[in-house]
């Protein structure tokens, strides 16, 4: 896996569902979404467990837009941001079915993804969930400040989507599937700024990017768009530049899922977009139903992650970043 | 996976190492461990930096011992009990090799190690490392109080163990082999005491306990020895009673790596050892190694995990615990 994996059998997505807070639905991609949730707390007693609550709730959208029982589902890989993943294992808790948690900051979607794929493709699972999450007021207070502070935000910082996104992969043929992933390798070129994630995962990316490119003898004009998973403005930037460093122009593809699901301008999120509910509600909302409505036959989705905590940046160490990527086709 | 997972390749087992801390290497394992550090900080400036080099370590000394540069692992599956587990990504910062990070708490070597070698299996990866770590000093002041406040531990509480294991699977033949995994679910009898964790997983080892021998059609007498992560003795004498609802009696072949690492009347650790590095340096310090000299030829590593954090209990929540199930055997 230092090399590119090829899958086999073509893993096939059966169905999606994406699920997300207010600001969200009020944001460009506001329609995509399975289900927009009018208040932070969606009916529960504290944010954690709103989203966990948001994970159900994408999970259960997926599995009835899939008619597949969730007690069907052979394994459920899922992760997010809160500090033993919480969000994920409570959700988890009723379904009782056998699960795998994954970490990867906000790269944890095409993480789940991969592994997903790669146990469908096996034959160990016939059905497999991925499914990730976060929410701005949960991250926000375990990562930065109390919300009631009112901390001042600088320029460079992202706004964490409240949102979950889950797919299921089967083995019976559907629209589109699974063709290769290939696993990010740490990157830390020394960024100490918590507030710019962007430029903490770019140089990840980058080298994702550019391995990716290389093993599977391809470059940025055999795809119809190349999604990013979180890098915001300043990260997209950088990411330009460091590929432009090695000969690779992705501009003309690509997008960044944290500088589409907000209307920058207008919402006040500063450079964009980020958490792992980021890229997989952009995921499963927005771009497998447009892949499905034919716009793109052949992506990439390279989801990045910060693999900080506050303790690692109270004392002082700069900021590991990682991506991931996922080749997703559309069946013939 | 709701199945049993049958390997059909024989992953390898190519090596294994084990570093631990002090008062793990004055336990009844002490002298089977690779390297024991003397000291809590391990030279490093802190007790989360102090556990990124035990991994370290403890992975180095694995390719070394396996004649493995740690440049040619294809990808690593690591995972600890730090807040977004930057034990883990700390670690693995300066290998630049693909990395793949996991949850499952205590349970986390069991899924490292059944991911891993289903990567291997399937032909997506030549080479696998699994590492898990834990750290009394960093856990303690994580999970419960600085250590300086030095505050009572009740009767049901366990030790965190400072120490790390790992394992390195591979496709080409050498003496031990895993030969099946079985993923576990999320079990939550309602257990909310933070300090019984043997309590909490007690459940979801008996039940994976209980599919895995109906999936495999095998019992107990099948197996040289069944070793639980880290039950404790208040948790070993729960699965007992559980398994015996079920007709199942393990008491003869069952051993749990919790009671195995210290001299719980000399070492003052209550109802024994915890944390992702106790069942990982108990399985690659003395049961790998136990295999190979041909104490045993087939056994089941069955890790168990508290899939709880501080903020869950604050909230009153109960404690899911799960288990995951790795069949290891000896080659003919």
């Amino acid at each position: 896996m230092g090399h590119l994996v090829v899958l086999k059998n073509k893993p096939y997505i059966r169905s999606f569902a994406a699920a997300v807070g207010k600001k969200e639905g009020e944001g460009p991609l506001g329609k995509c979404f399975d289900k927009v949730f009018s208040d932070s707390l969606m009916g529960q007693t504290s944010f954690e467990k709103a989203e966990s609550y948001l994970q159900q709730t994408a999970l259960e959208l997926a599995c009835y837009k899939g008619k597949t029982n969730v007690k069907d589902i052979d394994v459920l890989l899922a992760g997010d941001l809160l500090n033993q993943c919480i969000a994920s294992s409570f959700a988890t808790r009723q379904a009782s079915i056998p699960f795998i948690g994954v970490y990867g900051a906000c790269s944890t979607m095409a993480l789940s993804l991969s592994l997903a794929a790669q146990l469908v493709d096996s034959g160990a699972a016939q059905t497999a969930a991925a499914v990730t999450s976060s929410h701005f007021c949960s991250a926000e207070r375990q990562y930065r400040f109390p919300l009631d502070y009112g901390c001042q935000r600088p320029p460079t910082s992202q706004w964490t989507v409240t949102g979950s996104g889950a797919v299921i992969l089967c083995t019976t043929k559907e629209r589109a599937y699974i063709d290769k992933f290939l696993i990010g390798k740490i990157v830390d070129l020394g960024v100490t700024d918590a507030n710019n994630m962007g430029a903490a995962m770019a140089p990840a990316a980058a080298d994702t990017i550019h391995r990716y490119f290389k093993q599977s003898n391809t470059g940025p004009a055999d795809y119809d768009a190349i999604f990013t998973g979180d890098l915001g403005q300043a990260g997209s930037e950088l990411l330009y530049s460091l590929l432009g460093n090695q000969g690779i122009d992705i501009r003309a593809v690509h997008k960044d899922c944290g500088l589409m699901i907000f209307n920058r301008a207008a919402q006040d999120v500063h450079a964009g977009a980020s958490g792992c509910g980021c890229s997989a509600s952009v995921l499963a909302g927005h771009i497998l139903p447009e892949m499905l409505k034919g716009k793109y036959n052949n992506i990439l989705f390279c989801a990045t992650g910060a693999l900080l905590s506050p303790t690692s940046s109270m004392q002082g160490e700069s900021i590991p970043g990682i991506a991931h990527i996922v080749n997703i086709k559309k069946e013939n």
